[in-house]
């Protein structure tokens, strides 16, 4: 569905008079637009799954949008200046941070947002799959175009972790933490996961696709009997379902505070806040690195955003990237 | 045109008796397939530009292929495994990189060819253009997947630069000569550029897409006046016509074998082949920095690909990536 500002307008002049009947000639009189397109803006609302009740004598009444992410919701209300203010919304599709690769070759622009209810091929680091099963998640792509040099991306990755773990707690009373590098947990089960991607040159990143699935409304049973240990959802922590829309449009809104305060006032400020919902440092981890396993205390992050390891003779190591195991959480 | 392996046995075979005539129906028993086939394919080949000649009588005869860069010549004699194998041919593009780009996401192989008699939007680094009149150049992207991680990709610029700089010395009587990091010249003048870029996770290479603009045919007027000094073409250089085709098989070969001996051995082989044709080295040079400007004497490059430079007062700075101008050649 193509997001216009008359469609935007005739459903946000619906959704202030909900639950009244308001005519098709006073809305097009309010939205000074034709009564002809009152009515193919209603027709493809409906068609959109937003429940509107059609009157002859009285014209339509607002009862319900659907439970869907769709541009028109997400803009509605969102506070944020660019990030997602150009949103594209798939019922499914294969996996987010491919649709927003090939936009970012034909020069999508900063902010852009790619959306889906369910992913079929659902992508996570290192090749990994990540579940996406319709409706339960938030399975997003946002296509950034910051002036870094592509070695100083891993940056974003721990940015998106803050703003992850922020927009949890601000929605729901559960508390969140983050693992080293880009696991956002709750009580050591992960709700959310991030796989942070450049089209770069060597010295110039052309965008970063920023890709963020958060666990929402899944009960255990929608993952694998292997997993239900590891992984949770908000669902599962809180009881109750949470709005993914607006969980959504704080994550946006987070994101892009913490990314502009990154723009400006570069990461350490970023590392700071991140240090705060972090659970790895003092704990003891083990990490399996591309070409060997290191096991001992996190010791600290570093400015870089690397973690520092001291291994069980004392030896310190830099880990730049790496899959980090908590064995013993301090 | 679809390369299928008929066609390429049927253009094969024609060439094999070039300037005599076979007939369809010798065509068809040699290839095993129907006399329809046959006809078609010859259409399909004169309507890309191979003159061929038919008589009713005699069947067909074989008289010149066009000056493009087809795939199916491409293929006629190719020595490679794997690189060029599959390669895919555009009369003008906008640039072969965002083709090679989107065919990455769709999952393209490694060797995965994309080039283009013409590019309107030839880029070059930082964002800057690279001149791709028709049919006077070489304008192509690779598709690479080696398993390195996203801050080795320098290393693939570098091979790739050797590559060119054999294989113009094996195809002309010029010398080549490559300044750091990526630039081929002839006798100080660039004829080649290369532009590697990557679609990378942190820590792991999804693709290298390896893009090379070789100027060949061309006369000083085809570059705009202020570039006349700095940049030439084999054609200049050597005072005749080149086969692109030749350069380009020659060039597909070279890249094969060094990018084998990068995978086999790493490399510092490849650095070794590099400094034999570096005339970086020992000159004074100036480097553009992304926040400032050095002008020292070349002192080296490291195992990393890195230039290490001397600058006047004696320090010692280690360049990754930058703009380095020849003040005066060693």
């Amino acid at each position: 569905m193509a997001v216009n500002s008359s469609k935007l307008s005739l459903l946000e002049a619906l959704k202030e008079k909900r639950s009244n009947y308001v005519s098709g000639e006073a809305l097009a009189r309010e939205l000074n637009v034709s009564r002809t397109a009152i009515w193919k803006h209603i027709k493809s609302l409906r068609k959109n799954g937003y429940t509107i009740e059609p009157c002859p004598k009285l014209g339509y009444k607002y009862m319900a949008a659907p439970d869907k992410l769709l541009p028109l919701e997400i803009l509605h209300n969102l506070k944020t200046n660019c990030l997602g203010r150009h949103a594209i919304h798939f019922l499914e599709v294969g996996s987010t941070q491919d649709v927003a690769k090939e936009m970012v070759v034909k020069g999508a622009s900063e902010g852009t947002l790619i959306i889906a209810e369910g992913q079929t091929k659902g992508r996570g680091r290192l090749g990994r799959t990540w579940l996406s099963p319709q409706g339960q998640g938030i399975y997003l792509s946002l296509i950034l175009r910051p002036h870094i040099s592509p070695i100083h991306a891993p940056r974003i990755t721990l940015m998106a972790a803050v703003a992850i773990a922020h927009a949890i707690e601000a929605i729901t009373p559960v508390e969140a933490q983050i693992k080293w590098p880009n696991d956002v947990l709750i009580l050591h089960r992960k709700v959310a996961g991030i796989l942070t991607e450049i089209d770069a040159e060597m010295d110039r990143t052309n965008a970063v696709i920023l890709g963020i699935g958060i666990n929402i409304n899944n009960d255990s049973t929608s993952f694998p009997r292997e997993l239900r240990n590891t992984v949770t959802s908000l669902r599962m922590e809180t009881g109750r379902e949470i709005s993914r829309l607006g969980l959504l449009q704080t994550l946006l809104l987070e994101l892009e505070n913490l990314y502009e305060t990154f723009k400006v006032k570069g990461f350490i400020p970023i590392l700071g806040v991140w240090k705060e919902k972090d659970v790895t440092i003092g704990s003891r981890v083990k990490a399996v690195l591309m070409d060997r396993e290191l096991v001992g205390q996190a010791v600290d992050i570093d400015h870089e955003g690397a973690l520092i390891l001291r291994d069980e003779k004392g030896d310190i190591h830099r880990i730049v990237s790496g899959d980090v195991t908590l064995l013993r959480i301090r």
